[in-house]
């Protein structure tokens, strides 16, 4: 039987889509879950997305690392702020991080009740659409947005893995939010750096010094780490 | 000054986007911004858009005609369903007509704060966007979706009034919701029928057997109506 396979473009309209028995990828490209994947690949053992600032630093207290941003800027007392090339394996390597962000974080909290939750960003591509693909269920692409508006850059990523996804014919995915993330990413693909130049979350970058790891972010398959939720141990943890 | 003009994908986002001092613009092109613009244009004198069911049926009994419409169907006891075809002059000339659809009238109940409230459709796209360009203020494109979902037939008509209030250059449009309906209605605009057959709405509305009129909802400026909403008198009016 065909799975489904759909969008959801922000946090604020994943009521409607919530499915317990689905897969949920989480996408946040600048710069959450790009930073997560990072996180893992050099290193580090387990990551705890927390959407409550307070709550968060709270948690560095039992002695693992904070990674804390509000707007595109780094948290006061946090270990690292969410650029995916501040965590660096003399960094992280065996250490525990607790994660807050603007969006991305979040977005995991609206999640907590699917089947699993995958974290998802161009640095793992590959290796999540194969983990989807066997995964076998339905599978829900949860954008992060900026603060409940729509944001291409969790847009086109959102396409680029549906294109992948579909390419096996094991996936049907017949919505509208679908068809507009296919039909972006195939205008900006040829050139993706050159197309999010224009997005409003590129230029908010900018504005705050945080443009450094925008290449880095666009840039496919660096990792084959799929960080999962682990619903016991309440955090994500690297797939087996 | 430049004014702003963005656009909004559901109205569940709409908290995020509200401007009390905006034009919100309602788009509901499948199919009650399409229905409202030709009841007036065929001699209706108000429309009352309301989001309860009960409270339209009430309001019926002071005399007034009843279109309702839930999930693409007519509501029983009311005198029209959801099809702009049905608002003949014959039936609706002199007339005021109670409103309740499954996502149109829904929109309007968030936008009730902002400065003035328009109904937008492709049948009254260019008076409309003059409308929007004399009124000189920040605009919000509110589209009605689909139970909160991301719908394309509202993205493309978004798209399409943004293409032509930019043409003045008196607006200025920087969000990412913006960008991705204006590639959208470039994809799409040469062929509209075509491209809104592949549609989730569209298929629905094959299957409710509502699909008559969908070539009538993609045709542009049968009219010149623009409905505006009277605060004071609770109901749309045509603009004198």
């Amino acid at each position: 039987m065909m799975q489904p396979l759909d969008i959801c473009f922000s946090p604020k309209l994943f009521p409607a889509y919530a499915n317990k028995n689905a897969l949920v990828v989480i996408v946040d490209i600048f710069r959450a879950t790009t930073s997560i994947c990072s996180a893992f690949q050099n290193g580090a053992t387990a990551i705890h997305a927390i959407a409550d600032l307070e709550q968060a630093i709270k948690l560095k207290k039992e002695g693992h690392l904070l990674a804390a941003e509000r707007n595109a800027q780094k948290c006061t007392d946090a270990d690292f702020g969410n650029s995916p090339l501040e965590f660096t394996p003399d960094k992280v390597q065996g250490r525990e991080i607790i994660f807050t962000t603007t969006n991305g974080t979040q977005a995991v909290e609206q999640a907590l009740k699917a089947k699993q939750i995958a974290i998802g960003a161009f640095s793992n591509i590959t290796a999540l659409s194969s983990y989807c693909v066997k995964s076998n269920l339905p599978i829900i692409i949860l954008c992060a947005g900026w603060q409940n508006h729509f944001c291409l850059e969790d847009t086109l990523f959102a396409g680029a893995l549906v294109e992948k996804i579909l390419h096996t014919e094991q996936y049907v995915a017949q919505s509208d939010a679908v068809k507009a993330a296919i039909e972006l990413w195939n205008v900006a693909k040829s050139d993706l750096m050159n197309y999010i130049c224009k997005t409003e979350h590129y230029q908010r970058l900018v504005k705050n010094n945080a443009d450094d790891s925008v290449e880095f972010c666009l840039t496919m398959n660096t990792t084959t780490a799929v960080p999962l939720y682990d619903v016991n141990r309440k955090k994500f943890l690297l797939k087996e």
